[in-house]
């Protein structure tokens, strides 16, 4: 079986990381040891700080974990990336470049994201403490054809890890383990 | 067998490149597919664009290196590390934190490295136009115990990667493969 790269974008605070997180302790458990959890905001610690928030920054920042993801998948694990990764062109790219890619739109609308929002990040950025805040004042361009969304204000955290599952089963990218 | 990064420190020009890769291509024909090649002037353009040649950035770029060797080695893949990494603390601290580590010293008196140059970058250094350029206006701190070290200028290609293999099989990071 093939390595593939999990890719989960959308809001801050839409879930993303909850579920990445929720999919990699899954595989754990199933036995699937060659898999990484790239996620955007420990990434940025190692691999990318000093990188800012301006789409040039933000689109060399989605580049790196991509090239990550790749030489990841030429050995054999499989990647699971989340990260806000708000512009439509540079996951496009991403798509073509990354052989197994498996784009899950995690959509929530941004009223919920801020509800949701512990560290206050959205109420800084609506009183415009941060700048460039995904969602407030700074875009997001939803995917036109992701392989698979998640509406987490609608579904529980189960039902939406069971619903990327059987996504990646009907791609053949991870086998029946339950 | 556990996975190793072997780690080539050296003066710019003094054959880390060519040795790294010689050593990778052998690995390769010997069947040892699970081998990755992070050459500083690589890495540079994907991981750590951006980054200058100051202590600090060139801690940075080393860090990221030894961050991406540890994910390589925690799924069972090999790493070859060709970097000047000219500081002796931070690359004492990634041998630290690395597990298999094994230091090449590569060797060769500033001169020598000098008369190779063939992109001229020496003489720029010398003539003010590359500034913290290792060996001429930036510092190179050797090695004090290194698991081995290769003099370029006194051995063939050919020999200092035998002696690089005997070095890895008496630590049995790789096996008696001819």
């Amino acid at each position: 079986m093939n390595a593939f790269t999990i890719w989960f974008t959308g809001l801050p605070c839409s879930g993303k990381t909850t579920l990445a997180t929720l999919l990699y302790n899954h595989l754990l458990q199933w036995g699937v040891s060659n898999v990484e959890l790239l996620d955007g905001d420990v990434v940025r610690q190692y691999l990318t700080r000093g990188l800012g928030f301006t789409k040039q920054d933000r689109d060399e920042n989605i580049r790196r974990i991509g090239w990550l993801s790749r030489m990841l998948n030429k050995h054999g694990v499989n990647a699971i990336v989340a990260a806000i990764s708000p512009y439509r062109d540079v996951r496009e790219e991403q798509k073509k470049l990354i052989k197994n890619f498996f784009e899950v739109y995690v959509k929530c609308p941004v009223e919920i994201c801020e509800q949701r929002d512990v560290k206050g990040m959205y109420k800084k950025a609506r009183q415009g403490i941060i700048e460039h805040f995904t969602g407030v004042n700074d875009p997001y361009e939803e995917p036109l054809t992701p392989d698979i969304v998640i509406q987490t204000d609608k579904f529980s955290i189960e039902d939406s890890l069971k619903m990327i599952l059987k996504g990646l089963m009907e791609k053949k990218l991870v086998g029946q383990y339950d």
